[in-house]
């Protein structure tokens, strides 16, 4: 059995995988693959309809919101951000917590003015900036909730009177969140949404169009807003297996049974890496992921041999990314406590093996 | 059996979707699925280096041209030429031969001036326009080489002496093409590349970063080609079918074998309309389309009944677009003669029982 630490593409339910499989041969007995349906059928529009509904059922999405799905990744949501609210000359406030905030900022700079009002660089990205304040001329503030290589998350939205805008890409739909406090939530599918391809974007109505820049309709929110996410031929796939994975989540309780569950996982995770003396945490305690666990040991000769024994345990995944090192296990919402124990199991048996 | 005449999303060949479906359980014998292997693993690597590589093949493409795998399907290309080539200020012309012909230009209006060089608006697009000059100060020609909705299809890349960029979303690797004739080729893979998801981008290396406009990343060509289509994270499973449905074109024999083919599919349905007194091409002879075939009867009763003699012969998505009416049959890549056959029998069949 291979236990996927994956930090994104990344693992998703059995079930889920079983039932896509089924469906690339024959989807909903249509008798026709699930890849050569039009994406204008009954049947297709249907799986639109139902992601849709189990977004806002999920995530309690207020009704002045709309829920989108649409391609090109988070990457694609830092343009779109600003293209969509910033107006021509306006300003906009970013909180820096690592390589994909900075990123974001980035590219919002290139349609405004980007004032980063904290960042946490100093530390090599290990903590979340608590204090700072926001330009009252910013159009709004965009931050980062999860930092899939430092393993810092953002649990309670900053105090900031301003719009604000948030990348979930990486903890969207594992904890209880109040879509109120965002004007824009959007997240990459392929981590506990669905497969890489589509992209969840989550906006209040109420800002639509306010940039007043004249743009492609296809990266105008209303665009897609007015069609129903079909303005064109989207991802279809992608969006299936985003439903399936849904419907899997609200068949598991929902997000704040999923929730309970992550904070087990991440509980039994933290405890060992604190408990057993060859491993060091890497982010600051009160900002640690429940997504993304970060973890080194002393030497490069002791992380070869983990990682090692790692391989042979079926434990895949767990290679941290470069610019912090070690270890980093990912364990999102499909992963179970069956494979955080065996990668606790591994660590205790590294330590035995050690003495 | 079915016999899938959708326009797109469309058919595809069977060994791919058994080999698409097994690869959602276990991909490549890695114990994972191909929805959660990271886009950054040595296995998917070589799926967009083979998939690159294919393209390359089939369609003979020139080493100083860069072939990119990008999302957002051809409406995203329909901004993305102009952002990439087009200049501040700067002119296009645009030959509009149908919706998606109209559609590319409006967009790129928005993003310079846009003088449409002809039109078949007339007759209702039933025929491709010859007879035009592109004024001088243009910096692109740019049309659509294949009308879905119509039918009609540009066999021959209209004489211009200046840069050319064409939409192949529904003829691309159906028929021999020069890429040296065109500086920019896209298309969406929904027809014959692949699955909804994924759009081929093949662009002259020379023309990269001519508009000198200070562009977001993602909407960068550069950005994609100096990453080799992994930018940001790819639509991994999209490429994927792409790759195997590129691997089944080489192995039937390449372009020109399918090309054989899908000329003797389109002359033998073409034969049975121009036979058949029940029913009426709706397409200009010399420019009818290879790829969707377009024709009606005398009456709305008729169509009705034929659509009804249809269906109990498994033929499925002949249903006419709206704008033209009567029916289409798309007749792609993996759509087999068989199929052809079987939609002849059906007319004939109803033209005895209109006896």
């Amino acid at each position: 059995m291979k236990h996927n630490f994956g930090a994104g593409p990344c693992i998703l339910p059995k079930e889920v995988f079983q039932e896509a499989s089924e469906a690339v041969i024959d989807f909903n007995n249509t008798g026709l693959s699930i890849l050569e349906i039009s994406h204008r059928s009954k049947e297709f529009e249907q799986v639109v309809i139902e992601a849709e509904a189990l977004v806002r059922e999920l995530l309690q999405v207020p009704d002045d919101y709309s829920v989108l799905f649409l391609q090109g990744g988070a990457t694609q949501q830092f343009a779109m951000v600003p293209m969509n609210i910033l107006p021509e000359g306006g300003k906009a406030a970013y909180l820096d917590t690592g390589v994909w905030a900075t990123k974001a900022a980035k590219e919002a700079s290139k349609l405004g003015t980007v004032e980063v009002v904290a960042s946490s660089s100093d530390k090599n990205y290990n903590y979340i900036p608590k204090d700072f304040s926001v330009p009252a001329d910013a159009t709004y503030f965009h931050y980062t909730s999860n930092n899939t290589i430092y393993g810092t998350e953002v649990f309670e939205k900053p105090q900031v009177d301003i719009p604000t805008v948030v990348d979930m890409s990486s903890d969207i739909l594992s904890r209880v969140i109040n879509v109120a406090d965002h004007d824009i939530i959007y997240a990459g599918a392929q981590k506990n949404m669905g497969a890489a391809g589509v992209t969840l974007v989550i906006v209040k109505n109420s800002i639509l169009g306010t940039s007043g820049r004249n743009l492609p309709s296809i990266f105008d929110y209303q665009s897609h807003a007015k069609a129903g996410s079909m303005f064109n031929t989207p991802p279809v796939f992608s969006i299936y297996v985003s439903m399936l994975n849904l419907r899997w989540l609200k068949a598991k309780g929902g997000v704040s049974v999923i929730e309970q569950e992550n904070i087990i996982k991440a509980r039994t995770l933290y405890e060992e890496i604190d408990r057993n003396p060859l491993f060091k945490g890497t982010a600051n305690e009160e900002d640690r992921s429940r997504m993304n666990v970060t973890f080194v040991m002393d030497t490069p000769e002791q992380e070869a041999a983990f990682l090692e024994l790692a391989k042979k345990r079926g434990l895949v995944g767990i290679k941290g990314h470069r610019s912090v090192g070690g270890f980093r296990a990912s364990i999102y919402n499909a992963l179970s406590i069956t494979s955080i124990n065996a990668l606790v199991d591994a660590m205790k048996e590294f330590e035995e093996l050690s003495k």
